[in-house]
């Protein structure tokens, strides 16, 4: 708490004494956990989210024949979503840590987590529909020589740790917002 | 609280009096939202959970080639763990309705998170892996003719408004473990 109290104040009143320091005094940061937004935390999380969308991103759209698979566009979609979203929320941590400036805001705070939410979400189920059709191009189909399956299969596995890095941030962000 | 009190207590202290009927009182239920555990809204979700992951597990184990596919293998088994649980769930909150107890206590609000957290994760993975391979069948490949895409269709179909009635009861209870 930053706080700052003035050094003379009446004795028998209680005088909220704090407040009239309020001017000079930075403003007050609540109790903010590792991995909220504006905490170093928060902002290795978003960076581990958009490296790893990034990479996944990249893997598959350098395969040439991605297109033919729906799953595999709704991955490069949802991969450039993810990204966009960490990327932005990234700078937002970085300044609030410059100017010391916490993001305990209600208001942002809920935008956050509907964004969190339904980012992690979306990365979730390209994730899974890219595995599904990955697991059956490989071990049921057995069809890896003609396919890029080991390609696939990297551009599935980053999906799945960007996913392990967003929903931390929206649990955290869901944690405070309802105990606030 | 199953504290008693003494019967015979001093007169000049606040007497909570109200406290003197307690034995014929009800428990004390905290704010109970709709959709917490012990609600009538809460065993709906259960009961709707319950219903589309036994739709979605029969539609599926009906088809006589699911075995060849990995993700409908797994999506026969997420949904079989969806279910048991949201049974289990389902008669804990029957039998806290008819004896009007509530379920707000930190360990079994914490239990019933982490269990909602993985049924549901596990239920929208199994959905969306056979999103995913139900559409490279019917949109991509065009093989309908020769395989069962209805039933496939509706399985899938099934298993996201299964997870759809989970993710809220998870909400709920994750909610309520931070909020208390």
């Amino acid at each position: 708490m930053n706080v700052s109290w003035p050094s003379v104040h009446p004795v028998a009143v209680a005088p909220l004494p704090a407040l009239e320091g309020a001017i000079a005094v930075p403003r007050i940061r609540m109790k903010d956990m590792q991995g909220m937004p504006a905490t170093v935390g928060g902002l290795c999380l978003r960076i581990s989210q958009f490296a790893f969308a990034v990479m996944s991103l990249s893997v598959m759209a350098a395969t040439n024949d991605f297109p033919s698979v729906t799953a595999f566009v709704y991955l490069v979609a949802a991969m450039g979503i993810q990204s966009l979203w960490s990327l932005s929320l990234a700078v937002v941590d970085v300044y609030a840590l410059l100017v010391r400036r916490s993001l305990q805001n209600a208001a942002v705070i809920t935008f956050f987590t509907i964004g969190d939410g339904i980012t992690s979400t979306v990365t979730f189920a390209a994730a899974c529909a890219s595995a599904g059709i990955t697991i059956l191009i490989s071990n049921d189909f057995n069809k890896c020589a003609e396919n890029h399956c080991t390609r696939f299969e990297t551009a599935t596995a980053m999906a799945f740790v960007s996913w392990f890095a967003a929903s931390p941030s929206f649990l955290f962000n869901y944690w405070s917002l309802a105990s606030r």
